[in-house]
């Protein structure tokens, strides 16, 4: 498994560092999708089933972290691409920390890429990596007062994929008042309640994705 | 409910500004502890139980979140005092913004002042806030990997609460692996697994705040 340690570059031109990605990006006809959420709320076993269902779209994982490379080497295991970026302390990813993972990984041959970012529902959604779509995910388990807490994030995410709904027996989680609370933030955002451990309502979300590949494509 | 909006204070001086916070609490009697996890991990659940549980003790709670007061608005249910601090869009509390929550709180006829930090593992391990002591909660659902990925906190806790453990049966989270992963990385960390729904082994984290206190009280 391939580790990369990246710290900060310089955030003065983050935004034209992204911009810079995702042309390069769009020009391959690769769509790098952000996915954010708070540690736990299962974006790898989210991911590990998409790349698995989405077949034979082709996939790359870029995982960014603290520390370690069990998340990567889960992905790899699936026969994906994957990269393990670690962050240097840092508590999100910018664009050039990004683009250095993307030209590392070689992500010309992949159809869809994802950037699993660090674990936390603040710091990633203040800076653009150079995706092409934002999504974040909220676990049932955390709660349906996360949107009232961490406005910021859902009002940059394309989606909102809330997780683990296998589990809503078993915690206080009201859907309805949560989705509410979203689109109250972002009336524009897509909402998938998911659970990928039965795959409840993972076609509606991979459908997304496809239809999104399609879209970047002619955009290129 | 009060709410006080903080920015961040001067980082040069934060060890000083904890340093000096501490030594005034310790005067007045009074232990802060730091309760930092992510997001959703059950902290405000957590506190309401030790709060019901504890009394007669007096305890006060500083609330910090980047937006809404709905955390403080139930611990002041319970008739704890609390305040709710916004944090201007920072993952964490420094000293000085700590400081001026206590002091805007009025914390000297508290026994207990906890602070509940901003939702994040990573970012609030990174500054000191003056308290006396600093505890982390990881919840079963997070995941038993979690000591993998982000180390610093679990290095500078003096405890790790492993919260609902009444769903240890619902998600693969092995506990006796979890906590050797914890134990590497900081032999001295006290465990508790418990469950603030159902109390489990809420005592033993009850009685280690009552030492804690009586410890701090000797110490002044």
């Amino acid at each position: 498994m391939k580790i990369i340690e990246l710290g900060a570059t310089v955030t003065a031109s983050n935004d034209a560092d992204a911009q810079a990605l995702r042309e390069q990006l769009k020009a391959q006809g690769v769509l790098l999708v952000n996915v954010m959420s708070a540690a736990g709320s299962g974006k790898t076993t989210l991911l590990s089933r998409i790349i698995r269902d989405i077949a034979p779209l082709k996939v790359g994982v870029l995982e960014a972290d603290l520390a370690s490379s069990v998340d990567a080497e889960r992905i790899a295991a699936l026969g994906a691409k994957a990269i393990q970026v670690h962050t240097d302390g840092m508590c999100h990813m910018d664009a050039g920390m990004t683009a250095a993972a993307v030209n590392e990984l070689g992500a010309g041959d992949c159809d869809l890429l994802f950037l699993e970012n660090v674990g936390n529902l603040i710091c990633p959604a203040e800076y653009d990596t150079g995706a092409g779509k934002n999504i974040m995910l909220l676990s049932v388990p955390e709660g349906d007062d996360k949107p009232l807490k961490y406005p910021l994030m859902f009002q940059k995410s394309d989606a909102v994929v809330i997780t683990k709904t296998d589990a809503l027996g078993y915690f206080p989680f009201d859907m309805e008042r949560c989705i509410e609370r979203i689109r109250r933030l972002n009336p524009e955002a897509k909402i998938f309640p998911v659970s990928a451990k039965t795959g409840d309502n993972m076609e509606t979300l991979e459908n997304w994705l496809h239809e999104a590949l399609d879209e970047w494509r002619k955009q290129a």
